[in-house]
């Protein structure tokens, strides 16, 4: 499936709507960084990884217009949380400086090419991790529309599958937006791997009633001492999985990593419409609408990235 | 509020309809016990107190229709969590075998007005509890909708701001029927009391930057050591309180204790259909939909009844 690809007949970035899914499969192309831009704030393209490339192509397209700086300053300003963006724009623009626009697009590409490769290479580290017919819990979508292709969390869930090790999923179904309960259950479907949607709150007896052998999520950013910023609800999960004494992985690329970060504490959480939250309630309510926690270094099993699986000092042990 | 009232002139039970709040108020009249079990299924009438007492209607209209056992037979399969529906119909069939078809109702308005008068009381034990000025984070809906009138964990918000206290009460949306979303919010809003609706996960991100001061929840059963049953996710809200030393109390009438269910593992937990859950996922989606979880005594701080606040053996304290 590609959740998104560059068009050069039609000199644009071509997005599947994430949107509308499962509803409807409806792609649109954005020709101008504050398109692509806008798409990343509405979440038409989401998932860290998949939003660094689509920022990659948005600036590349904001360099051949000969305006990159004020197309990266937009970009910058659409999503704040991921780490992706911000180091995709810097790779363009560096490429730009070194070599003009093409060679904005052409990193843009290498961006977008190495994304998947990543997601390949956690899947295989990751794979090895679970135990066969494991019963995975996770949260969000970060299958291969949260990715370009294939995934981080979900990339292992697959590569298991494609192992032959039968993984069964329990699917957050991540309030506010349903990004499990619309995204991840058609991912699964559409590579036959079974599965049961939940809401977010019955993770706990869940784990309670020993129903989950492993716990998998993404991450936006890793700050420099470990700490993981995640979708809303993550850190929850953690903490449920700490008490149950089941592992928690976290799958993201090497890149995540943000040194600039020290901790947790130092993330601007993104704080999106109370109207995502409120669709059913009196008219007038007010939301608090926090798009992502932070799971400390501590909770997390392991890091599973590209170049293998990382155990952060003090992290527990399953 | 009226949620639920004996009409004698319609020889039946009026509810205040809460699947379709808040964008309706409809009441409809149950004149059988079977009407009043389905309402109870479908949670025309939701809450532990409400379907207890909306129960002890049910078995009264059984047993004026000479089909007292039948029609206790069909109440109490309705819905197999809450232990009020079970002591409610117990003591109208006790009524019953006493005095008639007229004791039995006079039992349940019985068991209607302790209902409130419990939750008067528990709500000044509450308020005693709360700071001023308190930030509550809740689950569910606890207030005079679950409970015929006043409210057990909300009667306590209640009670603060009857008391000049001025709680701030964050409401967990509670998926996936939404009882905070759709219900809490209208019942503060008409309460005057401010508050702000936040999805389920976002408990962990609320407690993680100390924005609460205290949780409260109800609870459809509270076994004999002190374990006690209530909607999906009052366990995870639970486990958070205890990570980020967040006082969690749990608002209940005594005799919401159950002594012959020894602990949270020997209950029945309700599974839900899977239409609940699966809205917004592609058709065909599976899922898991318990109703309840169970939070281990050891994680209330307090239980609060219309006798006190009764400190659990063994149970941690803020």
């Amino acid at each position: 499936m590609a959740t998104l690809e560059w068009d050069e007949h039609e000199g644009g970035l071509r997005l599947l709507d994430q949107t509308q899914l499962p509803l409807a499969e409806v792609y649109l192309t954005c020709r101008t960084a504050s398109e692509v831009a806008r798409a990343i704030r509405d979440m038409v393209v989401r998932g860290a990884p998949s939003i660094g490339a689509a920022a990659g192509y948005g600036a590349a397209l904001a360099a051949r217009a000969g305006v990159l700086e004020a197309g990266a300053a937009e970009l910058r300003a659409s999503r704040p949380t991921a780490r992706d963006l911000f180091a995709a724009v810097e790779r363009v623009e560096a490429a730009f400086q070194r070599g003009g626009a093409d060679a904005a697009l052409d990193e843009a590409h290498a961006i977008t090419r190495e994304t998947v490769d990543e997601c390949r290479r956690i899947g295989a580290h990751g794979a090895a991790l679970a135990p066969a017919e494991a019963r995975v819990v996770t949260i969000c979508n970060t299958g291969a529309l949260a990715t370009v292709d294939y995934g981080t969390a979900l990339g292992v869930v697959r590569a298991a599958h494609e192992a032959g090790k039968r993984p069964f999923v329990y699917v957050m179904e991540t309030r506010p937006r349903a990004q499990g309960g619309r995204l991840t259950t058609w991912e699964l479907r559409r590579l036959g791997i079974p599965h049961k949607l939940i809401v977010d709150s019955a993770a706990g007896l869940l784990l309670q009633r020993g129903l989950a052998d492993l716990a998998l999520a993404g991450a936006d950013r890793v700050c420099a001492n470990g700490d993981v910023v995640n979708k809303v609800g993550t850190y929850p999960l953690a903490v449920l999985c700490r008490e149950h004494r089941v592992p928690f992985y976290v799958a993201a690329p090497s890149s995540t990593r943000d040194p600039n970060t020290p901790t947790g504490e130092d993330v601007k959480i993104e704080e999106r419409a109370a109207a995502e939250v409120t669709s059913s309630a009196p008219p007038g309510t007010e939301a608090w609408n926090p798009a992502f926690d932070v799971t400390p270094a501590g909770l997390i099993s392991a890091l599973i990235t590209e170049r293998g699986v990382l155990q952060e000092a003090g992290a527990w042990r399953a």
